[in-house]
């Protein structure tokens, strides 16, 4: 097998995190190639893999993959409010306590089968690292976009006797607004970026995620492109 | 979400571990219900999913899915053997003392993959508990079938805030004799059960998994129905 060390594989939705983060990697990183990968499971508008096809080129990845995961629509739903089929996207008003710890919004174990599959891709190729856009959040939480989750996917990763692949995730512990921030610096085209949960024309303005992302472009003092 | 604390989910390749433990969780467990899941991956052959679906029935499971992952063989490939496009499938006795750590037939973390969508499945209809047939082998070792593995898959889930679910290996430090042996405590067929890695119209005996078959009826003073 050969190995790349200086290979990434970055995980690309097309929201705010993710996109810094590939444009992060690739021009902050110097890396030998950068390939994009992002995944279609069946969320309820296509919207966000527009986002992702355009940034993955704007960026200049060296290869943009996007996997069709629609068969797990079925086999998830009723689980999760993201997947076609599924519950209503709830506003952020309206959730209870105890959704606030494990929202509607939340895809069962999705982060954990996204990255299974990148790590596969990775490994498959000889390339060592994974970049994920998990991104720490204040106003609900999602168990699978924590530190110790990746501490602990780290750990069984370790174990491979011959490719090892590390997930990091740089973002982790820092805010929306510090990735807004970033990503100005780097010149992201933050029209081209979608964060809505719910599948309009144009952002809801009160599902959970357009609340968070109103708040980092208050935070910045900067206008979202997209209003 | 509705609970269903004495329902199982089991992952169900065809082979004897896998089957072997199908019919213990059916039969010695009493759950109320169980949910069999295979995954046909780009396996160079679709013999063992036969298997599968007969065991399924001879169980009498609840119901039985057969997931089709095959779009990730071009994703997999050149990485293993056991995919279709991959390298050739060796001979144990032609496997160097690194292969046998990390085989060509190994598929670049397939068990993470798998179990995280068993995983997902489980936990969108409530389900805690999870089967994976994961035995200890003696020839060759997988580091994604260890009782480690294990342990370090289930820290993971168990930072889920909603629905923890756990996976059970209970043969992982089993040998394979001893799956055959409670086999053939439980009734079950192993004429339907399919080991060899190659896509013949009978078992090449040449193989790893060929090996440790002969050697798992040798040990029990049995015949193999498969020859």
């Amino acid at each position: 097998m050969n190995t790349q060390r200086d290979a990434a594989v970055v995980l690309l939705s097309g929201g705010i995190d993710s996109t810094v983060l590939l444009h992060h990697v690739v021009k902050q990183q110097n890396r030998g190639a950068v390939h994009a990968l992002s995944f279609h499971y069946g969320q309820r508008h296509a919207r966000e893999l527009d986002c992702a096809r355009v940034q993955a080129e704007a960026a200049g990845t060296t290869e943009h993959r996007i996997i069709d995961l629609r068969f797990l629509g079925p086999l998830l739903a009723p689980g999760s409010a993201l997947v076609a089929g599924g519950a209503e996207v709830p506003d952020l008003a309206a959730l209870t306590e105890d959704e606030i710890q494990q929202p509607p919004t939340y895809v069962p174990n999705r982060n954990m089968m996204l990255l299974s599959m990148a790590v596969a891709f990775a490994e498959a190729q000889g390339i060592h690292d994974v970049f994920y856009g998990a991104q720490a959040q204040d106003e609900y939480g999602y168990w699978d976009c924590t530190v110790v989750f990746i501490e602990r996917i780290n750990a069984v990763l370790a174990l491979n006797r011959a490719t090892p692949v590390t997930v990091h995730a740089p973002f982790v512990t820092k805010s929306k607004a510090g990735s807004v921030r970033l990503g100005l610096e780097l010149g992201v085209d933050f029209g081209q970026t979608w964060s809505c949960y719910r599948g309009g024309e144009s952002p809801c303005h009160t599902c959970p995620t357009c609340i968070e992302r109103k708040n980092a472009f208050d935070a910045c003092g900067e206008i979202d492109p997209l209003g």
